[in-house]
């Protein structure tokens, strides 16, 4: 491995294409080009930008995308027939990605050819690529279920019509690193002047690590999809397959590693394919811990329960350390510390099976959680708690009638009515919570989560909200869980206020 | 490869301890209970049930699952500290799981003792589990960041002290397949009677491929966890271990994978970690196609586009096609005809192109959309469409009051109206809406979504509704997103009813 140290690797991102073909996914033009200029930002090399014939849109997509001026080479798919091309040549593509089925299993039962007509077709081509001043990229569609001497010849073919690039793909995700190094190995020797790149799908969730032997194996292109989207399992992960390039091996990449997490955020949005909680690197638990051990070590020195040679910095993603049943002493100390709580041993020991006993129920523990329980166990309580009080909530809304709220409620010792509208029950609630402060406790809702709700309309709908007060730039989140969307929102709202309230008086 | 064909693996579950140390993931004894009897069913070989010191939930809940006589070996995580192994014996484990660490970066920030001490206190930690009658399973924490000299020399004494199986764990997810290999070929050419494991993390998406090259080393047990639960990025996935060991290398484990799926979606359920859309195996799109050129393959036939070694059958998932802006002809010619309609050549054309169009705004072309279509194109539209008209919709909610909707529509041409209540305003209004149909009509909502809102108060929610008429056994899901979630609650539910209505009356 370390004489790969310092290797160049040009990195081919497909989010656009063969992430877009991801079953349920559509991107508008405009969305396509929102993510080309990110891709751009991060850095990639080439970035596929669609399969003009496919559709009018896809069409109008790639060609506003290839128009965009970017440094990244922008590329387009084809069949090797001449009405794909044009499509592509049309839409004025830096790179022209033509690909066939070379597998006897693909070409039997989708098109039909012979390998004779099936290699002359590719070499036409490409030369007809290649004639229109275009970098090629050639495609040998489902390379790792075709024979090897068929897969050879049909490259050194592509290679003698002045193909640039030639592509290695797991079209159906069949490969273990071990035999697609061999192949790739294989195909690598063979070949004189062409860039080798691979495009490897996840169907057994090996799609990094053969991006990976291909690398080992001379590949100096990979193909990756952000957050891994493509058909079925989908593709290569573009920030695994970089993080690991760079953090394991050492390799070059033209990447601008901390755009990692935004991208997988803005592909998240656009997508609306979620990232799970568990995903390497930019899932939310990437650099999170919760268990006693590992927060202990972690508050110590980081890397000594994370890899190290990736941060969460070098990504542009957060720390975070999380309270439940499997926390220890010294995660806790450190939360409470930092809500201006310093319990004694005593103290602390009890703060921290009261905290385990929660999650033994099968709870989280949220900030409040602990909030309340430190109160409880240092006996804290003096204080008035709660600077707003809910007396009455009244909420009205229809098909014919503007979303209508009224609150009234002791705020500071106060009582006060105020009613507002809102384009929805729960946003007039919010707004009239909200306007009931005054202006000079005015808070700004920095973040609003409704958590996904499955089962019966009377289920729990868990809000999460946070809100900051921009002159002190302290900034509070609290959830709640309620059979009742509205009611949940506005319990919300008030747990954020009333907490960033305790804190503004501890600073005054 | 070839030589390992019909090499035995043995599975160790993780999914009950590292899996809920997922952080914020938090499980019930009566739910770790659940989860291992279905482990059981799915024929793993052990089931690691917790860190009993840990709390006394924790504790409990090992001491349940190991009372459940299962077939599965229950195992107990312990420090090499007799109150932690104590802890695993009183809950009646059939294995304890001592660990240390090993790594001079976790030694001196975290344990902070001498190595001689490390060495001596986990010969002394075997020597007490097997004095109890109780197989030991060994594990040097930080495996792959500790000097390869020292992790011998450690594996080399708890060997003497009688201990079963040694773990070689990847803790911070940094090990890639080649160098891991090379480690674990090491460990077992130095290993006489114990069987080598090894515990993998994901933090660069390279556990199942670390798994499998410690397979390809000598491990003859691997450790998983379902839907790769874990700290960070989790751990190796279950369902991506098994299906390449046996699939890709014709190894032989004890797992009924036909139960894999259930088991995802039950683990899913309970950790509330969703599943990716597109995760391999288990995730809703493995098994999907919606391009053209996929969906004609694997409607001709399923392994043209598909692993093939791997069937959805085989996994207990099932194949879908989904129909999109990549549709091809085929797919939406097979989606017709299932709805009964049979367009001409032209009609199909053009049906196909206005599901281009759609998914070019960025739309998922759903059944419904692909009716209308058809029944615009073809010409069928003579049928009254809409049998409810929402007239008019008032909704109230607080705190005090008990949430209330009141609804008037034009049923089948009839106008009617009718108040309920509910839980919320959500279930307030869905229930008046059914009320409306009256008793001949009823439907039964099977499945209530709303898709993780994001954003503001005032952003779209979407909500997904499921509706189906017991009698004929007919189930249609619609969706709405709208500002209002009570208003976009109402229209999903309404969409779904009028079409499901559409559908009985074709068949009465």
């Amino acid at each position: 491995m370390e004489a790969l140290r310092g290797e160049k690797v040009r990195i081919f991102d497909t989010t656009l294409r063969d992430g877009e073909q991801t079953p349920g996914v559509s991107l508008t033009p405009e969305e396509k080009i929102t993510i080309a200029r990110q891709l751009d930002k991060l850095g990639v090399n080439v970035i596929e930008a669609g399969f003009p014939v496919s559709s009018r849109g896809d069409f109008e997509a790639v060609k506003m995308v290839a128009a965009e001026g970017l440094s990244a080479d922008v590329c387009g798919l084809a069949r090797i027939i001449r009405k794909d091309i044009d499509a592509s040549l049309d839409a004025g593509v830096d790179m022209v990605h033509v690909f066939v089925s070379t597998s006897e299993i693909q070409i039997q039962h989708t098109i039909k050819k012979s390998l004779q007509e099936i290699v002359a077709q590719s070499v036409e081509a490409v030369e007809y690529v290649k004639d229109h001043g275009r970098i090629c990229l050639f495609s040998a569609m489902d390379a790792t279920r075709t024979p090897l001497p068929f897969l050879k010849e049909i490259f050194g073919a592509v290679e003698g019509a002045g193909c640039d690039i030639i592509n290695i793909p797991d079209t159906v995700g069949v490969a273990v690193p071990t035999t697609f190094y061999r192949l790739v190995k294989e195909i690598c020797e063979g070949t004189k002047n062409m860039v080798v790149d691979v495009h490897c799908h996840n169907d057994f969730g090996l799609a990094v690590a053969n991006n990976l032997a291909a690398f080992e194996a001379g590949a100096r292109e990979v193909q990756v999809a952000a957050n891994g989207l493509g058909e079925r399992a989908g593709n290569a992960n573009l920030a695994e397959t970089v993080m690991s390039l760079t953090s394991m091996y050492g390799a070059v990449t033209s990447i601008n590693t901390p755009y990692l997490y935004e991208t997988a955020k803005l592909v998240e949005r656009l997508s609306e394919v979620r990232i799970s909680r568990t995903a390497p690197i930019v899932g939310e638990n990437a650099f999170a811990h919760e268990s006693g051990i590992h927060s202990h070590g972690v508050l110590e020195r980081t890397d000594t329960f994370e890899p190290g040679i990736m941060t969460p910095e070098m990504v542009g993603h957060k720390r975070r350390i999380v309270l439940g049943k499997h926390t220890g002493r010294h995660a806790v100390k450190k939360s409470l510390s930092e809500m201006g709580y310093t319990p004694d041993d005593g103290q602390l020991q009890e703060i921290l099976e009261r905290v385990k006993d929660l999650g033994d129920k099968g709870k989280c523990v949220t900030g409040a959680d602990l909030q309340t329980i430190a109160e409880v166990v240092i006996g804290e309580l003096a204080r008035e708690k709660q600077a707003v009080i809910l007396k009455e909530l009244a909420v009205m809304t229809g098909n014919t009638l503007t979303s209508t709220a009224t609150v009234r409620a002791v705020v500071r010792g106060e009582e006060k009515v105020l009613a507002d509208i809102g384009v929805g029950p729960v946003d007039a609630a919010l707004n009239a919570v909200r306007g009931i402060l005054g202006d000079e406790t005015a808070v700004k809702i920095s973040d609003f989560r409704i958590e996904a709700i499955t089962g019966g309309s009377d289920a729990l709908a868990e809000v999460v909200i946070g809100v900051e007060n921009g002159r002190l730039g302290r900034k509070v989140t609290a959830r709640s869980a309620r059979e009742d969307i509205v009611m949940a929102s506005v319990e919300a709202l008030i747990n954020a206020i009333n907490r960033l309230m305790l804190l503004e008086e501890d600073e005054i």
